[in-house]
Parts: structure tokens; C-alpha cells; sequence
């Protein structure tokens, strides 16, 4: 008599409640939630002519578009598993993930067809490719295809701890990693969202964050769950985010920092008449206290900061808004806000601990790293049991991400764990070094790193770019770090370098810079 | 590696981030949620110094005090189970339940003692006996043993489909049944009472509902999960309740209809300086408009309507509102306030079928049962295998209500289903023809059952309580009703009588007018 956990119920419960609501906008074409899960009944009826079995994975490349949202119901609702893909990854990216995840199907929107193309006969075990929209050569047509069937009624029984998507992780020094959510994971992340972010079925969400991350934080289910209308966005462009917020009347958003910084720069023409009171949601990284202050000073809006990683479905934690906040300054109070926070209801514990699984004490100051068990978490890594083992060692899964605890019990990210440096037993964030120096008149970039010591263990090292035409002596740059860290914390060395090695989207390889490998296992 | 879902989770994480925020308020004591719970984790440990094991039953007959509310913590985490007992019941009942559960421990407010002094030797399974206040011959003090002991650290792992509560029902016609809520149920009730109720930890609730009805609503967790505080009261008399709502800033609270009624009717001077704005959930019978508009009007405080049953956890539905609602006058609003409305988030499926199990129109007109399957449903009723599978009977579990379901998918109670008349193939609604019925002058009282029939199967009959000192002659009755209703709900008969058999808490015994025993299956 027991029923499973899964978000699939959410859709069931809108299509009896919220029948005639709108469901969905896309550009021009709006749906009622009777025919937004018409739609997606018909498409889990193609997928299953197309011999989509239960536990089959299908891979699904595509901008926030109704097909894509659409692919969330109808995937899973057979049994299958959604394998979401990052539209901004390479053709060999792709190739990578679909033959990782094992798709049987890849469907992509028709920007990134001609990509897939390209890499399409590696790929023997895809059965078949399906176009979003338009009608693409060696492609099924999605909108012709659900013309042409009736909708799907009969579905199977869902294992509420059966997997319902594999997200794969960006994977800045490894191949990606796939991570099993399943249906329980996601409907009580969903629950314990709808506690702290009250939705109703007046909300009017924009779809700035891209679907394929972690399922749009899952709110392509969240969103449903609560009778509110999903409105779709191809690109977060500032000027488009505008126009959708007036005149679509939208009440909530999520966006990372970076978008928010983009919003908060938008010229004052493309703001204009901007509503007030939009809610807005970010993680990914803490925002800015300049970005807060003036989405919420300027625009009038509210921001909550998140946090949360792939692996834990995704939210953990919340900088829950405290009666005592009031009394702040604006400038306090973003820095509280730039906190991730203390635990989400229904997802589970979270702890920031030492190397020997340890709670640091709640100073404000030692730095751990953030371990998590429970609802939130997921089943492990696709195939790969190494990764899946060294990632929850000790029976808890490890965040690496390096954090300090407030005395009231919020915690705030100061590193990744794997860039502490460790010194004669006290843990150095490097992020913290980094942000001294960066403030030197004469430096335009640098990188602090952990380098072996006989003595100490390991000692900061200092790599510095420095602005075209300044000079600066090693001495005064120690000197300017002696003036604002403690002592222990004053890198030993000092390099110049002409530049800091990257990945592609920027992030600064410092497993470059130690001169090896990376310093945490990578995926077989 | 997949955490249990229960209640006590709300503990862990209330006691890690609420730590010092006020949990309790009772008479002149507040406890900060530390104090709280150290002093639920001693409570467990008196218990278990008493022999409570994992499974063992253990009853409390109290009024709203902390501890009471320290029971649903301290019992459960021993993965014992709690029996709350109605204190308005008789030592006879007492005796029956405390006997029926298997209770190892009874706990009593010292109002109760006495009444369960008198059973006592008729409770040979009873191992020991706990005076909630106060010093008993032949009790247990509880202040004095939770001072004696050290907090438990060391809880049993909780197996979330395990048993957390019995509650008996009220068994108007029968002996009470013992409804088995698990501590999954209870977890996913609460967590969709949060989507639908934002609350946060502002929240001061007034505990004018009692715990025992149905665990206070599951409010004696719910609060917790949400870090709010517990405002405790013995009894909810309307100058106590403005007394409170004015002294402790009381934020929410829940009432049945009655007490509603009888804030509704506080002298002005009682209802003088009451803060407006406070929440107030309502269940257990639909509110009358006139108490809606006042409560609203008046005193500018906000009701949702609730719908629910012991058997499931209690929450189902909740008359939410529609953006379209607001165009309404008062009187058509609070009249759509009276129905019981939609399904609640992470409640399970609900419908209104015909005898058929098929549903109904959604014409506002058509009586059907309400059922209901998923996360909400009990487990079962206790040692009673046979009510157990006649309530199950189909797979979902049958309310024993009567209801209609409006175009708008609104589900609205029209009666209790074994009082609704069946006549040739048409439901009738006892209680409309009653409607009807009672607003003629010379009617003081009335009820309407089903009579055998030989044409028609049944039709209905009017038992009718004549205003004192009037007459009138039957056919005038007939007539009026005949203005008023289809032709079809005509009572075919009717009796004067001079007073209608009632319960001992004024219920009409319909049963008894149709001249035998309940037609529903009692438990044996």
C-alpha cells in the first residue's frame, strides 16, 4: 500500500487540480496543463514505439524549450533515465557522455544536431536521434512524432529509489562523472524547497537556469508541483530577462552569480519598469555583497543564497533569513547573504569536518571540509564504483568544498578542500591569500598553491601575474601579506609568471601549478 | 545508505541550527530548543529505565503541556509508540484503550490520575504509572525522574514504515479503533503542511487544539521542523486564547469549527487589542460563512480550511485559493471556504467515487465517497484486521464521507455516506433535506435517515422535534419541502418525536431512528 516517492506524482496531482492553468510558455505557444501532460504522455508513447524499455538512459541536448521540459516527464514516467547535457560542451564532450551514460536515444534541440552529427557513427550504441524542433536529416521530428500517436496511459510502477536522471558533473581536472539522482532523492528535495521558498500556483517562473543543471535545480518538477506556469528562455540574456520579467509578470527566478552580475550591470533603459518584489534564487558560488545590494537596494528584489552540489539533488543549504538580520546594514546583511547557510528540511545532515571526520568548532575560522548524508544525497556515480566509494568515505559524502562554521551555525565556503593547504597543522585557504594579493596595486593575477615542506608539511606558494608594466619586489609583496594575514599564513615563495594556467571556461588549474596531476581521485 | 524519514529528523536539525531559539512556552517555564530537547532525551531515558522497548506501546492523557509535547519526541526515538488518549473521555474508555493498545507505561496529567486510579486494578499490563505534574501516590514523577537521569545519546535506528502513534478513533457507534500512523506517514504530512502553510522560525503557534487529536494535527512536530515556537495552553477558552494571541504574539493556530464559533462570539472586551493577521487552520467540520466572515472581517485574521481524518495522518485536502476567489463577495468567498477543497501536496491521491469505485461528475450535484491511497493512509487499524480490510476494501482507503465534486475540482462534504439515502438509484443527502427542514418555523430539531422501500430501495424519512408549544400538520411539512428540494428528496414519511437519540458528546445516533445497529462494520 506503500506509493513511491517520485516527482512524477506532482504532475499527476496538476493534471487533476490545475487542469486549465497554464502550464507553460515557450515563445508563442502556451499550454494548460492538460495539454502541457497530453504533450508529454504522447512523447513517453514515441519513446516507448522507439523501444525505450525501463532503466534505458536517453540523452537529451537543448535549451530551455517545452520539448526539453517535457523530456523530464516523459523519460522518466516509462521507467527511463534522463542523461541531461551541457549545451555549451564540445562534440567530443557529447560523445563522451552519451556512450558513458549508454543512451539509447539522443534527442537535442536543433542548434547542437550538426554537433552531434559530427560525432554520430562513434556512437553505434544510439538506436536513435530525435530532433527538438524543425526537421533535421538522419533525425526524428519531435512535433511530428507526438502528432502522430495517443498519448501513453498505461505506465509502469516506479521504484522510488530507482534512478530517474544521471547529471554529469563539469569535471574541471577529470573526465565527468555521472550522478545518480533517483525519483526519492528528487521529490523530497522538491518538498523541503516548498518550505523554504512558499510557492503557489500564481507563481510565474523564468527559466533563466539552464535545464541540464541538475534539472534546473529541479524546479522543471518544482514548478509543476505547486500549479505554477513554467516560462521558457533560450538564452539568460539580460535585455531577454527583462522583457520576460514585465511581460510575462514573472514572480521568481534562479540565476548563479555570474547571471546576477549580468542583471545588476543591464543599462538602465533595459531596466526600466522592471517589477518589484521578483523572488530570486542563486547558487553556484557565493554572490557578490555589491550584486546583492543592488538587486535588492536597486531593484527591489529579494535573494536567497543556496547551496548545493550535483551529487546532493542539488540543495543542501540555505541562508535562512534570521529575525536578528533586520537590525543589520545593507553591507552586513550581504555578507550574511553571501553565507550558504545552514540545513534544508528534508535534505539531510550536513557538517563541515577535519581529516579525521571531526565537526571543526563553529569559530568562524577553522576551516573543514562539508560532508553530507541523507535524503539529499545521491546513489552513487554510474559506473564507477572507485569514484562512488572514495566520494562517500566514512558513510559520508564529500562535498570538497573547504568551509568555516559561524557561531550561529552558518556555514560559508572558503575554498575547495583540495587547495587547503596544510601547515604545520593549520589549514590555509588559499582563496583567502589569493584575496590579499590580489588587492596589490602591482598584481593583476594570482594563484596560492600548497607546496611540499620537510619542516612544515606544506608552505603557500605564491604565483603571481603581475599588471603589464609594474614591477614589484618579492619582499614588499611578503610584506604586504605580513600586513593583512597571519604570519602562518604568508606564502614561503613568490613566482612571476606571465600567465596562470586554465580550462577552457577560465577556472585556474592549480594541479597545474603543483606541477602534477591532481591531488584527488580521478574517474577510471 | 537511504536515511529513514520521521519526525524526530525535525529534532536532530531543530536541535543543530535552532539551538538557542525559544521552542517552548508553558505557563511562566520557556525552553530554548536545547533545553527542549535535553529534556526529551532524559524523558527517553526514564522510559527506557522503566523497560520501554522498540514496539512497545506507551499512553498519555494530557492537556497541551510540554510534558506532553516531550512525549512525541522522547517516545518515538526509543522507536517505541505513542498512544495519545482523549482526557474528555471516561475511565471506562481509558481503561479500554490503555487495555486494547497494550500499553506498557501510562502517563497522566495529575487531572487524570484519579480516573485512572479508579480502572487501575483492571490494568494488569501496565508496568508503570507517570505523573506528568505533581506529586501521585502510585505515580512516577516525571520532573523528579527526568532530573535523576542523564540525557539518552544512544537511539535506536528508526525504520521509517514502523509505527510512531496509535490513535483511537472517536467511535461514535462502536469502540474506538486504533489507528496506526507510521513515521513516514507523519514525515510526508508535515512536509506537505509546509508547502501549503509557509511557517518559519517567527512562527509562535498557540496550542489551542489538543495534542491528542491526531498528535495536534502532527503541529507537534511540524512547529519544530520549522524552528517556530510552541505557545502551550490547558484549555482553549476564548479569554485565554486573546490572552495569549496578545502576550505571546501568537502567529498561528489551529481550531475545529466549535472553538472558532466561540472566538467568534468573545465579548468585545476579551476580542479588544487582538493583533490582526494571525493564521488560523480549521478541520474536523466544514466553518459556517457567518464564523468565516467574522474571523476574517473582523478580527482581519486569515482561516484556511483543512480536510482530514485520523486514517490519514490527518491532512489530505485544503481549500486553497484561486487568483478568481478574489472577485468574490464575502458570502459566495467564504462559502467556497466551507468546502474541503483540493488535494494537499505529498498527501496521496484523493477521489469521490460511487459504490462502484468509479468517480463522480464534477457537477457540484453528484454524492459519491470520498477514498484516498498513498502517503497519507495509515497502516492500518490496530489488532483489527477486519476494519482494516473493510476500510481497504478496493485498495484505497474508504472516509465514510459523503461529498460532492464542484466543476472547479473542489471536493465538498455533504454527509456522512452511510446516512445518505438511497432511492431509486439517487443519492440523497441527509443532511440537505435536514437543511431544508429545519428552517421551517415550527421545527426545532430534525433528522433524516433511509427507510427500506419496496419500489425504491429507500426512501427518506423525517424524524422532527417540534418548537415548544407549536403544531403543525404533515402536509404543510411536505409541502415545504417540496418548495425547497427536487421532488425526488421529499421525505416519503414523517415522525414526531419528542427528542432525537444522541451520543453523549451530541451527536445524533441515526442509527438508532433506523430502529438497529450501526450498518457499518463494527470492530469485534
Amino acid at each position: 500500500m506503500i506509493a513511491p516517492l517520485t516527482p512524477l506524482e506532482f504532475a499527476r496531482r496538476a493534471g487533476r487540480i490545475y487542469a486549465e492553468r497554464e502550464a507553460v510558455v515557450d515563445g508563442d505557444v502556451r499550454l494548460t496543463y492538460a495539454q502541457f501532460l497530453d504533450r508529454c504522455n504522447r512523447w513517453s508513447a514515441v519513446l516507448r514505439q522507439l523501444g525505450v524499455e525501463p532503466g534505458d538512459r536517453v540523452a537529451c541536448i537543448a535549451p530551455n524549450t517545452r520539448a526539453h521540459l517535457e523530456s523530464y516527464y516523459a523519460i522518466p514516467q516509462l521507467g527511463a533515465v534522463i542523461v541531461p547535457i551541457n549545451y555549451r560542451l564540445s562534440a567530443d564532450d557529447f560523445r563522451y557522455i552519451i556512450e558513458h551514460s549508454g543512451a539509447k536515444i539522443v534527442c537535442a534541440d536543433s542548434e547542437y544536431c550538426a554537433a552531434v552529427d559530427r560525432v554520430r557513427e562513434q556512437l553505434p550504441g544510439v538506436k536513435h536521434f530525435v530532433a527538438f524542433d524543425g526537421n533535421k536529416q538522419g533525425w526524428w521530428s519531435y512535433e511530428e512524432s507526438l502528432a502522430a500517436v495517443m498519448p501513453l496511459t498505461d505506465f509502469p510502477l516506479i521504484d522510488e529509489n530507482s534512478v530517474l536522471s544521471i547529471n554529469y558533473t563539469s569535471g574541471t581536472t577529470a573526465r565527468p562523472k555521472g550522478v545518480m539522482l533517483t525519483h526519492r532523492n528528487i521529490y523530497l528535495n522538491i518538498l523541503g524547497r516548498t518550505a523554504h521558498t512558499p510557492m503557489t500556483m500564481t507563481e510565474r517562473y523564468l527559466w533563466t537556469l539552464p535545464m541540464f543543471h541538475v534539472n534546473g535545480w529541479a524546479f522543471v518538477w518544482a514548478i509543476t508541483a505547486v500549479g505554477g506556469t513554467h516560462v521558457c528562455l533560450r538564452r539568460p540574456d539580460p535585455q531577454a530577462i527583462f522583457e520576460k520579467l514585465c511581460d510575462e509578470g514573472i514572480t521568481l527566478f534562479c540565476a548563479a552569480p555570474t547571471v546576477l552580475i549580468s542583471i545588476a550591470n543591464a543599462p538602465a533603459e533595459v531596466r526600466r519598469n522592471a517589477p518589484r518584489g521578483v523572488r530570486v534564487l542563486t547558487a553556484g558560488a557565493p554572490p557578490a555583497a555589491a550584486t546583492i545590494q543592488c538587486i535588492e537596494g536597486e531593484l527591489g528584489w529579494i535573494v536567497t543564497h543556496l547551496y548545493g552540489l550535483t551529487e546532493v539533488s542539488p540543495v543542501v543549504t540555505i541562508c535562512e533569513v534570521r529575525p536578528e538580520h533586520a537590525a543589520l546594514d545593507a553591507d552586513a546583511a550581504a555578507r550574511i547573504k553571501a553565507r550558504q547557510g545552514v540545513e534544508c528540511l528534508a535534505a539531510g545532515e550536513v557538517r563541515v569536518v577535519d581529516d579525521a571526520g571531526q565537526e571543526v568548532p563553529h569559530d568562524g575560522a577553522t576551516l573543514g571540509e562539508i560532508v553530507m548524508r541523507g535524503h539529499a544525497v545521491m546513489a552513487g556515480y554510474y559506473n564507477d564504483p572507485e569514484a562512488t566509494a572514495h566520494a562517500f568515505r566514512g558513510g559520508w559524502f564529500h562535498s570538497g568544498d573547504a568551509a568555516v562554521v559561524h557561531p550561529d551555525g552558518y556555514i560559508e565556503i572558503r575554498d575547495r578542500w583540495k587547495d587547503v593547504i596544510v601547515s604545520g597543522g593549520e589549514n590555509i585557504s588559499s582563496i583567502e591569500v589569493e584575496g590579499v594579493l590580489i588587492r596589490h596595486p602591482c598584481v593583476r593575477e594570482v594563484a596560492v598553491v600548497g607546496m611540499p615542506h620537510e619542516k612544515w608539511g606544506e608552505t603557500p606558494c605564491a604565483f603571481v601575474v603581475l599588471q603589464d608594466g609594474k614591477q614589484v619586489e618579492v619582499n614588499d609583496l611578503r610584506c604586504f601579506c605580513r600586513e593583512n594575514l597571519a604570519h602562518f599564513k604568508v606564502p614561503h615563495e613568490f613566482r612571476f609568471v606571465e600567465e596562470l594556467p586554465k580550462t577552457t571556461t577560465g577556472k585556474v588549474q592549480k594541479y597545474m601549478l603543483r606541477g602534477g596531476r591532481p591531488n584527488f581521485l580521478a574517474p577510471s
